[in-house]
């Protein structure tokens, strides 16, 4: 008989499964076995399941890791450099000048390592990033652990890495091939930056090498009410439609924002299969609109939750992140059903592994799915007493209540401490990029 | 010459002063002496002024601790014991049973502390409170050190120490005289719950009351269309108009929520000078509406931020409620210059402390102000870099940010460690509580 005895066995906490169920263990555990989960269920199911370490998770929940379906990484270091701002001014006369200057394949790992952890720290296990200089963000995010789809930017302009537009699909092409299959932990994508700043022959070339090579396919779109007049006078339809019309909307696409989008959109997004990014806090914060969510998760579209980058939200807290989706859909529909906590919950997690083509792997507690697992500590005065754990991780808790964060197995975060990223360093790192971003 | 030594010298931080010309010192500090400000300046400012204890505040930001301008505070046993339901239902099926039965000096007593653990560690130094057995809320906001103005409820049905409705008043102007100039640190208030919860007569008896006694009056006004309906058919006018007919809009009224006012409620309200409380995270969750807030803050109305209670929040943290403000509106006006980081700030401050009745003591730090002071630790993941602390505050902090916090001069928090109150012992009592609240 082999050796049975498991690396990990997280007991006595809350256990939300997100399992098809929903099933919710009052007093239970996940045990952990070669990267994978090997049983979850209360403490009596598990009784006899040994491991080498134990973590007591007793007034705690246990959970899937969150995965962050939208974000670029390396703009943490543009954190608060200009808020407040019309979207053209922000982007013209600060983001795209600040990408200009600073943006080299060193700030790039700085930015995205900083982003690791604090994602990390926040109990996120799994994020889906797209910028340019990808490499440099994926050997970061190799570094810190994380699970990712990390993308490669095409955009029609000199971009950073990538001053020749005529390579930036080759650029993309020869990313993924360097990382596909390289490590379970990161799946390669091409990111198209959206459908105003891509030629129609772009983005065909660009989407069929990501269909061929059977990764995802990334794209903002219909993120605001100009982009969407804008393809109406260009193309005579909506953008949705336009990108419809050029054959790119799959199972295998992610469609980033989707706020100007109308019934036949949403129709079209439902049959088409392609998955969807929603943003709150960024939508928000440039007042580009309200994306129909509650709607497109009635068709049956799988939606998930994303952060964007640190310019327009400011932070990466998923935890965060659900409380204003919950909240938001609810004032906008006025009706406080419409967005429940288990749905809201289930777009943090299931729902964006489904979008960003991982949902038969992650976002869910079940045995033989790679063990990427959470623990909240929920002894804390904002955070009891506790009736329903799943309305607390939505309405009440912060990210800064996770306390361990398992990724593909392995202990990334111990008791609030990231053992992966040594943070003193960075933090010398960060305040220089700063500094010579203040000097302009 | 007298001894001059100062008690705490906050330093190296970077200080937001909050005062008139919305001053931010690099390399600064305070000095407190005596319960209050003795001086705010950079470090080379207040070289020459010693203190008994020095608080080293190096990559934090120092300042005015934050004003929570409406909640209920022993409604923290209530947290997330039924969300995602119809105003109605949630309050006639839960939240009014709940209180019925559950609601007892010492329950409120164990909530009031916890919430004030809750606030304390989340920077909250003012609260403005009302609910029923404020007395038991007022003895153990006292014992927690934290700043508050507390209302005894006024409402015409029986409630929970009040089961004969025609006592309201007198029980309220007791609470009134007996708390009235007891200690600085709590300011006894009426609170009539609501236009359509009391008659005319007690709304105008309530307000004269407080108003022969120089003390705030609060009421719940124009939080939903029902209310605002149910209004226009008894009485002809908007909730804000009848409360005008009936003389109760004073500069010492403070209206919670606002929410279905229009622009002659506005004008109105902003002649009268009567403060507004906004409570953007509960109006959301609960679906009521968006308060019209930017345009009450251009016409000069006193502004304050509150969480509401936890029953419909579902926490008290401040950071987190000026990120949902300063977004909330960008969306809902389409606009994202149109509240910006520095209204916010002042919202959950100096705004608050005006719409309280307590701006010309607190909210901004000041020489001669009572010491209400609170360092944030910016050395986190999440929080570099920094290119402006205003931004920081409200688009990226959350509430476990906070280190340091001091009410009146004295330290409450230190290191993130609360000082005043037992917490393991209160989570006991916090726990039977809810226990005995799952068995109904």
């Amino acid at each position: 008989m082999p050796n049975r005895e498991a690396d990990i066995r997280i007991q006595n906490g809350w256990v939300i499964t997100g399992n098809a169920g929903g099933d919710i263990l009052e007093n239970g555990g996940v045990v952990i076995r070669q990267g994978r989960i090997a049983a979850v269920g209360t403490m009596a199911d598990l009784r006899s399941r040994q491991a080498k370490e134990t973590i007591d998770a007793t007034g705690c929940v246990i959970m899937p890791g969150l995965v962050n379906a939208h974000t670029h990484l390396p703009m943490s270091l543009f954190r608060g450099l200009a808020d407040d701002l019309p979207l053209m001014t922000w982007l013209n006369d600060y983001i795209f000048p600040a990408e200009a200057v600073h943006i080299t394949p060193e700030t790039v790992r700085t930015g995205a390592l900083l982003s690791c952890a604090e994602m990390l720290l926040s109990g996120t296990t799994t994020c889906c990033d797209g910028y340019f200089y990808e490499d440099a963000v994926a050997e970061a995010i190799f570094e810190t652990g994380i699970r990712a789809v990390a993308g490669q930017g095409v955009i029609d302009y000199p971009a950073p890495g990538v001053p020749d537009p005529s390579q930036n699909i080759a650029e993309a092409v020869s990313f993924v091939e360097k990382w596909a299959g390289r490590t379970p932990l990161i799946t390669p994508s091409i990111f198209c930056h959206s459908p105003y700043t891509c030629s129609r022959e772009t983005l065909v070339k660009a989407a069929d090498e990501a269909f061929a090579r059977g990764v995802l396919f990334q794209i903002h779109v219909a993120e605001t009410k100009s982009e969407h007049d804008q393809m109406m006078m260009e193309h005579g339809v909506s953008p949705i439609r336009y990108l419809d019309s050029i054959g790119i909307l799959r199972p295998q696409t992610l469609l980033v924002h989707a706020i100007w989008i109308d019934e036949e959109d949403r129709n079209i997004i439902a049959e088409r299969g392609a998955g969807v990014a929603h943003n709150p806090e960024s939508n928000m914060k440039l007042a580009s609109g309200i994306a129909p969510i509650p709607e497109l998760i009635r068709q049956g579209v799988a939606v998930g939750l994303g952060t964007d980058g640190c310019a327009s939200n400011n932070n990466l807290d998923l935890f965060e992140e659900m409380d204003f989706a919950a909240k938001l859909h609810k004032v906008n529909h006025m009706d406080p059903t419409i967005l429940d906590a288990a749905k809201v919950l289930h777009m943090a997690t299931r729902g964006g592994a489904d979008a960003i083509g991982m949902g038969s792997a992650i976002g869910s507690l079940e045995e033989g799915r790679p063990a990427d697992v959470i623990v909240v500590d929920m002894q804390k005065p904002h955070l009891v007493p506790m009736y329903h754990p799943v309305s607390h991780m939505v309405y009440a808790a912060r990210g800064s209540d996770v306390r361990d964060v398992i990724v593909n197995g392995k202990i990334l975060v111990k008791d609030g401490r990231l053992l992966t990223i040594d943070l003193e360093k960075l933090f010398e790192k960060v305040a220089e990029a700063g500094r010579s971003m203040m000097r302009k």
